[in-house]
Formats: C-alpha cells, sequence, structure tokens
C-alpha cells in the first residue's frame, strides 16, 4: 500500500546498493534507479548519496521517520481488516532510558503489549539521546528528557523520576567520615550510567563547584550493575528513588544527602499516531502518572 | 615516560587534528607532524589518515591496544613509586556481557577494585562482540565466548553458565498449552537481548527446524528489562540459571523445557599483563570457578 518509489528508496538504502535492492524487489535495476528519481524530482530533493554503499542525503534521511511511519499504518491497516489469526504480532520500535525501562515502564505497557498483539523493540539510550532515535526514524516514541518536540512530533510531560545520592553504609564511613565535603568529594569514587550521563557532573557543579572529570568514577551502562556496584561498597552515585527503596529499607544502602536530583521525563510521538500508538501512549502517560512523582 | 612520537600520535587522533594536538600539547604544529613522521618511519607504516578529522590507518588502529597497555603500565609504575596519598585511583577499563554484568562478576571484582583502589570502565556488550574491544585497545580484558585469544593476547576458560528457557505460567498456559511445539514456537512472543543475540536463534533452529526471524520477539536490551518482560507475561527466552532461580522459586517463571543452552566463557587479556591485572585476572577466575559450572 505504499508508494512504489519510496519502496524503491527505502530498498536501496537497506541493501546499500541499487543493484542489491533491484535484486530483492525482482526489478531491474534502472526500474529501481527510475522510481527514486520520480521521487526525488516530486520532492525537488536529492535524497540518496550514490556513494558504496548508498547513503542518504539530510534530506532523504528526513524522510525515514515518516517511512517507519507508513510501515506502521500499513501494518495496522492489514491487521484491522484481517481476522486475528492471519496475522502476525505487530512490531513497534520504541527508545526508552535504562532507568525508566528498569522501573516503571514495562508495567506500563505490559496491558496494550498483550491486548494488542504487539512485540516491542526497546531501543536503550541515554534519556538525553534517546530523543534523536525519533528524529532518524528509529523508534516510533521516546521516553526523553527533552521538553521541546522535533518537528512533526508532539511531547506530553510524563512526570518526574527523583534520583537520590546513595552508597553503602560501609563506604559512607571509609569516604565521608565528614559527610559530603568538597575534598571527600574529589577522592571518593562515584558510578556513573554512561560516559554522557551528566546528572553526577551537574550535582557536583552545582553544590561543591567541582568541574566534570574532577572526580574518580566507575562507568556501569547497566541499570542492575550500578545497583551492585553500589551496594557492594565500590562507589556512591545517583539511583531513582523507587529503585533505591528497598535497599535502603534493608540497610545496604544510605542516603547520602537530602539534596534529590529530579530528572522530568516526557513522552515524544509523532503528531498523526496510528490507533495503536496512540492506545500506548495513553497508557505510558498513565502509568507514568502513578509511577512517577507530578 | 611515554615516548614522545607516540604521544604525539595519540593526541592527533584523540583531538581529530594536528592543530589541536599542538595546541594540547603546547608544541607548534610542525612538532607534532614530524613526531609522527619519525613514528611511521622506525614502523614502516603509514598510521594516520589525514582526513577531517584525522582517523587511524588498520596499522594505526593496531598500534592502540599497545597504547593502552602502556598508559597503563606507566600509571602502575607511578603509584608503585609514589606514597598513596599521592595519586588517584587506576582506571581500567574492562568488557564485560551484561548478564555476568547483572550476576557474578561485580562479587568477583569487588575486593580487588577496593585494595588497588581502582575505578572500572565497563564497557558492555553482547558477550561475542566484547572480543572486538580488546583488539581495539577500548579494553584491557574482557569476558567473552571465544575461546580463540587474538595475536598477542590469552584466553583463559572462566566456566558455564547455563541459560534456560522460562516464561510466566500464566505466559505458558496461552502458548504453550500443548508444550513447545514447532507451530507454538513460531507464533509466541519471544525476548532476545540484542539484535545481536543468536542463543534464541539457534535453540530454534537445532531442536525445532526454524529459521532465524521466523518467530516474533520482543528487542529488550537490559538484563532487567529481558527478566521484567518475562515475569509480566509478555513473552519466552533463555535467562541465566542463576538469575531465573528465584523467580522460579516464587513461581513468577516456569521453566519451559528439560533444554539448557551452555555458554562458555573466557577471560581474555593481554599476554604481557600488569601487576593489577593479573591480580584482577585471578579474582575473576576463582569467582568464575565458584559462580559457573565446570
Amino acid at each position: 500500500m505504499i508508494d512504489h518509489r519510496l519502496i524503491a528508496f527505502e530498498a536501496v538504502l537497506q541493501e546499500g546498493s541499487f543493484e542489491r535492492a533491484a535484486r530483492r524487489l525482482a526489478l531491474t535495476q534502472s526500474a529501481i534507479s527510475q522510481r527514486v528519481k520520480l521521487l526525488e524530482a516530486e520532492l525537488g530533493q536529492v535524497l540518496l548519496v550514490r556513494s558504496k554503499p548508498v547513503r542518504p542525503t539530510p534530506a532523504g534521511r528526513r524522510l525515514l521517520p515518516y517511512l517507519a511511519q507508513l510501515r506502521l499504518m500499513e501494518s495496522e491497516a492489514r491487521r484491522a481488516l484481517a481476522p486475528r489469526q492471519a496475522h502476525g504480532p505487530l512490531r513497534l520500535a520504541v527508545g526508552v532510558n535504562a532507568d525508566s525501562l528498569a522501573t516503571w515502564f514495562i508495567g506500563a505497557v505490559a496491558e496494550v503489549v498483550k491486548e494488542e498483539d504487539l512485540v516491542l523493540d526497546c531501543v536503550v539510550d541515554d534519556q538525553d539521546h534517546t530523543h534523536a532515535l525519533l528524529a532518524d526514524g528509529e523508534v516510533l516514541g521516546c521516553v526523553s528528557t527533552r521538553p521541546d518536540p522535533i518537528r512533526g512530533c508532539a511531547a506530553e510531560r510524563l512526570g518526574v523520576m527523583p534520583y537520590l545520592c546513595a552508597g553503602s553504609p560501609e563506604f559512607r564511613a571509609r569516604w565521608f567520615p565528614h559527610g559530603l565535603t568538597r575534598s571527600a568529594l574529589a577522592k571518593a569514587p562515584a558510578i556513573v550510567f554512561g560516559r554522557h550521563d551528566d546528572m553526577h557532573d551537574a550535582f557536583l557543579r552545582r553544590h561543591f563547584g567541582l568541574d566534570a572529570g574532577q572526580y574518580p568514577h566507575h562507568v556501569v551502562p547497566s541499570s542492575e550493575g550500578f545497583m551492585a556496584f553500589a551496594v557492594a561498597g565500590l562507589g556512591y552515585g545517583f539511583i531513582p528513588e523507587v529503585q533505591a527503596r528497598e535497599h535502603l529499607a534493608r540497610g545496604e544502602l544510605v542516603d547520602l544527602t537530602p539534596e534529590r536530583e529530579d530528572v522530568v521525563l516526557y513522552w515524544h510521538h509523532w503528531q498523526v499516531q496510528s490507533p495503536v500508538m496512540a492506545r500506548l501512549a495513553k497508557a505510558i502517560g498513565e502509568a507514568a502518572g502513578r509511577a512517577l512523582t507530578g
């Protein structure tokens, strides 16, 4: 149901060459080339760089998210027209930051996933970067910290995820016998999630005037690995309050400061939404309302 | 203590240009250029592609792991010569697959990390790919499934991590009322860790003759996300036995087949090891001996 010129464009990009795209679509190479040229003429933009492999131009890249949306619309329409048994599950790619995936996100989507017979392709990235996945057409919706929607998209506020600064009691006794002081913080090993992660930087800069990188830190890009590092007494760091709660209750971790780092999360999606995406967005918004603070 | 030609080479790569490297090292651009040329002449290889940004040639890339090792050796030597207070912690980058990081790895390294005052930079990748990180000099040691060491390295067998195929009782009742049959497996949503992950493919191919991609699957690149998907009844998949155990005991998950997928893990490191790396390797080997099966 998708324009055959778009299909040719997509196949060339996926296969990396006009020749392989022609083979996959069982067409001649000149037919493929002709279709892409027609599309370029209609849009008044060159879409492909004829390199090896073929790459999209900036204009071609901007076309990708629309193509992903068209594919989804097509799948949903086919499902709506066919009896339930005849179609497989619907595949949806969503961007989500690791801490949301480890905490509230799965509970939010579980019911819709089952009822709508979906399979999710979760693309995990730092919360400040999931946004780019949407612009590239890699995902159809994403959890992000950015409030401003990209062109053609909308952003809905999900709520606040508070992070607290925690470490094991033994760690506190060794590194912070006099509390969180500037000189102790310059030496105590921190735990950060990724090389992109700047919550810790921001905290130390704002409250203690320490610059980024002026403190030793473990890099542990795994939500449960991060927690295990903290519980094992190897470092201290910012953990979602909801995830830290049971460890605090068991005395495995202690809260090192009354300060909280608040992360405001948004759900970004294309303005024109398919019915399934709209339902998913609604479920995510409602679950976030329960799991996150206002 | 590192050859000044190597330092120039490294700075150009890190900064992306001769000009910025010169600024960082407070040298003239021609001095930097001269040093790199001398290194290239001595090794008889072109090491840098003079593009924007400057990139390493294949030969230049092969030099990177040696540079990482030299840096580590230098740091360790400085620590050995200086009083404890005078130096900061030693930074070690290690490659580890997500399931090891979520299970046995942290317990294995915790003591050495504390005693040697290390900060770890954990680079998480699929177990079949951590190997490449070592070759690129991104890490100094890694947990990998590959038994064959790369040139200049050694590989030590750590043990076997058995995976079982699990899902929630409700999921089993809905999708596998007659057990794991070929037709049920072609429809039931699986959970796979990443787009690279081929344990599930291998299992379905070997036992049921199903080809890769012939079954719907969620992609959940997070160890605890994977588990939460299974517990929520959204799919079934292969989970490390050690991680599944408590969920099986609580009845949240059931074991779907007596089959196990065994993953043999190896610790890869450079043959010439610094004292700290050797101690870390020993601790990892011993902990693996306890945590993994023979």
